[in-house]
């Protein structure tokens, strides 16, 4: 059978002089359909690609914003209460509880990161089927996640004694008095919190987009 | 410069009647060559494709029994001093702080869900070309750690405070008194902490194994 193909097609040749002269001959004359299918069906694909790395910008852009907003709510968080005693002030900072001040240091790095790393998400705009950098995007934005997860988390629980309090350990509210202070650090909580679910979104995305690289 | 390949090839198939006798013609003499490196080359990638889902089934093995020792180990924190008043026992639990029961909640779900996940790593392992079922893991990996290490890192918090207490808001700390309490709520979080890295390095070797699945 194949014999026979490949006969018919040198009898193609020499019958058809003009399709030869054109530029194309047997080779171009198989070859190039398939080539044109192949463009063809690549190019939703990497329409597909640049869709998702534009995603991929927007929401780093939204993680910065919100990574800032947490990092600049915690930091400046103070307040100072009204009233005082003659040996005693009543004041509080972020920088009383350690873990607001992890917090603060891991929104900080995490902001940073997500800065640092706009050239990469750039360059997956450029070049859609560039495989590395958003490989080490997705592992960067994992590792990223977890800190972030972790800053929030921790401050939130923290957030939450503050608000209610716990009876079995003894441990009193002091929202009542601070109350502006526990506001501004719950609202960098929430932010962080953002921060932490566009990342897991940025980590979905990229995978996704490793899934199709093919 | 197209014409003149073509016009060779054709003259090949034209002077070398055997290969044409072979079921081969010219298609067949030029693709069997290529397809046959393309097979040596996808040989060993198989194998190292197999050896990440072998590695990603022992992880999660691992993660299950850290998973299931941080809930247990927090579900069976009890301690009762051994001095009472006369209307007052003390007496520590794990559901006296809120923190403390979504802790065993999150970790009771995670570990549940990687045992759950276990059939899709070894059909990984039976087929290590599958795409779908490591895409399916990576982002249910994602969110599983998001879920372990925000668990931890709240109860690390609280542990932080069991420990040191805060002067700032006058927390004092009660792990002098419920030593064992707070020991055994310890090894809980670092149990956790545990599962949470193995989810990491779960996530970065799906996307290693996806990156390199072509």
């Amino acid at each position: 059978m194949d014999s026979d193909k490949s006969g018919e097609a040198a009898k193609i040749t020499i019958q058809e002089p003009k399709a030869d002269t054109k530029g194309k001959g047997i080779d171009g004359a198989f070859i190039a359909p398939v080539m044109v299918a192949a463009k063809a069906a690549q190019r939703p694909r990497k329409g597909w690609k640049k869709g998702v790395a534009i995603v991929d910008l927007v929401l780093r852009l939204s993680a910065i914003v919100a990574g800032f907003a947490a990092t600049s709510l915690m930091a400046t968080t103070d307040e100072t209460l009204p009233f005082f005693t003659q040996f005693l002030q009543f004041h509080a900072q972020y920088n009383d509880l350690p873990t607001f001040s992890f917090f603060l240091i891991a929104n900080a790095i995490t902001s940073g990161y997500l800065v640092l790393t706009l050239p990469f998400s750039i360059v997956c705009i450029v070049r859609p089927r560039a495989a590395g950098p958003r490989l080490l995007l997705i592992i960067l934005d994992s590792v990223m996640m977890g800190l972030t997860t972790s800053a929030a988390s921790a401050s939130a629980a923290i957030v939450y004694l503050a608000h209610n309090g716990n009876s079995s350990s003894n441990w009193n509210a002091f929202c009542l008095q601070f109350n502006n202070f526990c506001q501004q650090v719950s609202s960098a909580v929430v932010a962080s919190f953002v921060v932490s679910a566009l990342l897991l979104c940025l980590v979905v995305l990229s995978a996704f987009a490793l899934r199709k690289m093919k």
